[in-house]
């Protein structure tokens, strides 16, 4: 029997360029980076106990790094230069025989850098290494093909493209061994056991499936708006910079530095407007610490908390970019 | 801003009669009771390294235990009587000073077996372990007063209280360790890292809150048809009898053994009038191992597959077991 769990998971092999069985579904994407990056590192550690991760990592793949180093594991921080692309040179001089796994996001959630995976994909796996990538960010804005990308493990999470909390989504090669983060009963032929979300993947396959449609006219029309946004802002206001690329970045993301101005001060003026802005990422919004994302890139100390980030969407429209130009 | 989800959370937390600050949602009751015994074990091994687990566990609860006897823990199995119910006179001998936790389910997915929680927790926290109670199956027919039953951790699962599927929840009591399994962000304080589910959250808070109306009058129902459908059988069928305890068990359950007759042939039968039964548990559906459970009762291997588990809920009626018999 075909049932509709299954057509979920189909279309979202076929979007992805992958086979159902190599998706495994789920609570979160900070379950699917922990169960890849745990996994793979304690179920192949005989290869070697050296991991490599960016400096800008999410926190759920700093995390479970530093959960393994812990455990005896060397971890690696591989560099980025000052627009948050990881430096290629450093990365290569990093991987030694004993590296087992190298975490590289695709694009970073503060700053909006996409990274060249396909390229990091090929030299890590030439030195026999596996490649794990949290793609978390890259929905719809980039077209993720795992084939073509090369990559041995990938997360997602339905509700960054407009699909329901509570969904995440980790792709594995199933030729490399993984260790369940999850173990119990034999769902996922063992590798995440529980009783599945029906409700949540089919919401998953959805939502991938609608982001996808008419994709290209609408990032068009989030990158107008974000570059006119930026053009406002810097017409009206004095010393703004851009932080991350100009061009290597995601066509919803603006992160801006108002140099001599507080980002907390911005946030709760606009906050009081009904604008909502982030000045670090929702999973440390509870404290005020420095953006490590922002550190990472070599901001002068004296500017690390005068940064905003402005993310747009399908739903965003010119008239409230122009309301908070104003406000 | 008192928003939708912390009220969910409070409505949860005054039912269980706990604050719901020791309360953390997960994707799944395999999830919850992978994080407690992990989690707990790990954080508190310099207490000892050794844990105890009935030998009728859940596999999403023998499966971690599993898990920690290859880090160099000793798990030790209680061993139970012939209708489920844990010798409370080998628990107490197996508690030594290293033993760090014990988990015994509140009553069992197979047989329906209840047990004395509170006078087990009571011997357990005694000794100073912590004591952990997987009470999935408990949901509404027992009720589930988290201060008066004096455990540890408890776990339950939505969907088994007709609540959407891919939420669970961990009670935890914040002044013992525990590491997270999920880590990353500072979701819960950091003890489950990733986005939460709203939708799932208010979702498992209203299906609690539904179960636990009118709750007498649905379970004397449940059993009044439970009881007249084992009547029935027995009127019709020769050489039926019960698994587990005739009194502590949950009203919902009945596991039947057929003595001679394969319990694959009356699945399939039934099956194919339409009746869904189960000869193990949900998450072994998928091979035709010989139930743990059942073993444990000590029954004779000759009769370990001639057995049956009918579950009832609030939605059975009297038609449809009638059904049943004559099929």
């Amino acid at each position: 029997m075909y049932n509709d769990v299954e057509k979920a998971k189909d279309k979202v092999a076929e979007i992805l360029n992958t086979k159902s069985e190599n998706l495994i579904f789920t609570g979160s994407a900070s379950e699917a980076n922990n169960f890849v990056i745990k996994g793979v590192a304690l179920a192949n550690q005989d290869k070697g106990k050296h991991i490599i991760v960016s400096e800008i990592e999410h926190p759920c793949v700093l995390g479970p790094a530093k959960e393994l180093a812990k455990e005896g594991f060397k971890v690696s921080y591989a560099p980025v230069d000052s627009k948050g692309r990881v430096k290629m040179a450093e990365l290569k001089k990093m991987i030694s025989k004993d590296t087992v796994l190298v975490s590289i996001m695709t694009a970073n959630n503060e700053i909006g850098t996409i990274q060249d995976i396909k390229k990091i994909a090929k030299l890590v796996k030439k030195s026999g290494a596996f490649f794990h990538t949290d793609a978390v960010q890259a929905v719809p804005y980039l077209e993720i093909d795992i084939k073509d990308l090369g990559v041995d493990f990938l997360t997602l999470s339905a509700h960054k493209f407009h699909g329901p909390k509570g969904v995440g989504l980790a792709y594995i090669d199933r030729n490399i061994k993984i260790n369940p983060l999850i173990s119990g009963g034999e769902q996922n032929d063992g590798l995440r056991a529980g009783t599945i979300d029906v409700a949540g993947i089919i919401g998953f396959s959805k939502a991938l499936d609608l982001a996808y449609q008419n994709r290209d006219k609408k990032i068009a029309k989030i990158k107008e708006l974000r570059d006119y946004f930026l053009k406002e802002i810097t017409k009206n206001i004095k010393d703004v910079h851009l932080n991350g690329h100009e061009t290597f970045r995601l066509e919803n993301n603006l992160n801006l530095r108002f140099n001599g101005v507080e980002g907390e001060a911005i946030l709760m003026d606009l906050s009081n407007h009904g604008i909502c802005v982030s000045t670090g990422s929702a999973c440390s919004a509870k404290n005020l610490k420095t953006s490590y994302v922002l550190q990472a890139l070599g901001i002068d100390s004296k500017y690390l908390n005068s940064n905003v980030r402005f993310s747009l969407s399908k739903n965003t429209t010119k008239a409230e970019l122009d309301y908070t130009v104003k406000n």
